[in-house]
């Protein structure tokens, strides 16, 4: 049993009317899925939480034009404020928490680099890289159903990641191994109110004690998931998963 | 700032006296850390959540003799009963998700094959598989702290699977990306009635409606983590992420 579902594409500008895509989605619509003239699929503007049904009107080498129907909010975004600060881990694990946090509704991911962070990212480096998180980002957000995806802020020291975070009214939670507190009464409490959320992690070698005290400083809790350590990479879908759960007591 | 921590290895039939500990243990003591003879370390039984200290007696070639101090039950092993039963998917996924079940205390991991399951272990390679997922088990669980391991069955079929997990007095929750329910309440419930766990999850191509009726047939719960579609290689992080935070609310 397949399940029939229409072609999704993300969109930038989305707007009523014929025009062409552009290279990267005319390759994605008549290259990956063969669309053809006459061929409905939808698109959505990750960026403004925006989609429409588009038709293909013509494909040619390079581009695709279609004629998109009007524009309209959005049926599936996040529903929550929700900041992820992560120290930037080595190799390409930062790029699956960035999946992970996309499809477990995150609305902003904030990069940065800490004390015990190993990548250093210098120059015209640190903006491709965060592009290239956008583009999971949004990636990610069409696989998984989501019209809109989070914002992907420039690589930032971690006391200005976590002000970033820690807007006016957000509660924010530091995941820190060695923490005594367990999340999910400070978490519940955050749901229950409706605040904006932020939520802090450290690279592979953890966290430094200065580190900490900084997101105590500002506002955090300092929390931890349980006794065991977790790896970098998994601390991201292990809380995020926890939150999509408790927000489900609330919906 | 790096902190000491003392080398830790999974030993079978840990026991108190002086012993070779076999070339895969003397190799990851003597060559990856370099210990020597005086030098100390600690050994933990992943099939008995048993652990003793160690002290390097001989280094050879190919194997390491140890003095093992008295056998003690470890002071950190999961504390619920939780059988994680996976669908395997594609590629090296299920690699992945036998680490963060490790690292998020699940104590029985299942390998299921579904109607939509693409890859098809035969003869000699299901065993040979099963042994793999272990070896992955057993070094999560020394990375992460943890002196126990979850068993890892052998790859059974989706019915056979559930049976395993729903032993008597057991809460089940099917994982599916089209149930209506949240997964709050009952894990809640099942939590404080400190009832045995177990959750089932499909592959890419999600659980046919046979397979979700069998589930529910044997007495699971069919639950979501929201309206986003996740992919295989997410739900269990997230879900256990959920558990290990839900587990909070009752320490």
């Amino acid at each position: 049993m397949s399940r029939e579902r229409r072609v999704r594409v993300p969109v930038s500008d989305l707007a009523e009317g014929e025009r062409p895509l552009g290279p990267r989605v005319a390759k994605y619509l008549a290259v990956v899925h063969r669309l053809r003239p006459g061929d409905r699929f939808a698109a959505f503007d990750p960026g403004r939480g925006l989609e429409a049904d588009g038709e293909v009107v013509l494909v040619t080498a390079s581009d695709l034009v279609a004629r998109m129907g009007p524009v309209r909010a959005a049926s599936l975004v996040a529903r929550r404020d929700v900041t992820w600060i992560q120290a930037i881990p080595k190799g390409e694990k930062m790029d699956g928490i960035v999946r992970d946090a996309t499809e477990l509704g995150v609305t902003r991911i904030v990069p940065t680099t800490t004390s015990f962070t190993v990548v250093r990212l210098e120059g015209p480096k640190r903006e491709a890289r965060r592009q290239r998180w956008e583009r999971i980002a949004r990636e990610a957000a069409r696989q998984c159903g989501r019209s809109d995806a989070p914002e992907v802020l420039p690589v930032a020291v971690w006391a200005e990641a976590l002000a970033q975070g820690m807007t006016p009214g957000a509660s924010g939670f530091c995941l820190f191994e060695r923490a005594d507190a367990p999340l999910a009464l400070p978490l519940l409490d955050a749901l229950s109110r409706e605040a904006p959320l932020a939520f802090a992690a450290g690279p592979e070698g953890g966290l430094s004690a200065a580190e900490v005290a900084e997101a105590r400083a500002i506002g955090m809790e300092v929390v931890s998931l349980g006794p065991f350590v977790l790896r970098a990479e998994t601390v991201a879908g292990a809380t995020l998963g926890a939150l999509r759960t408790l927000d489900g007591l609330f919906s």
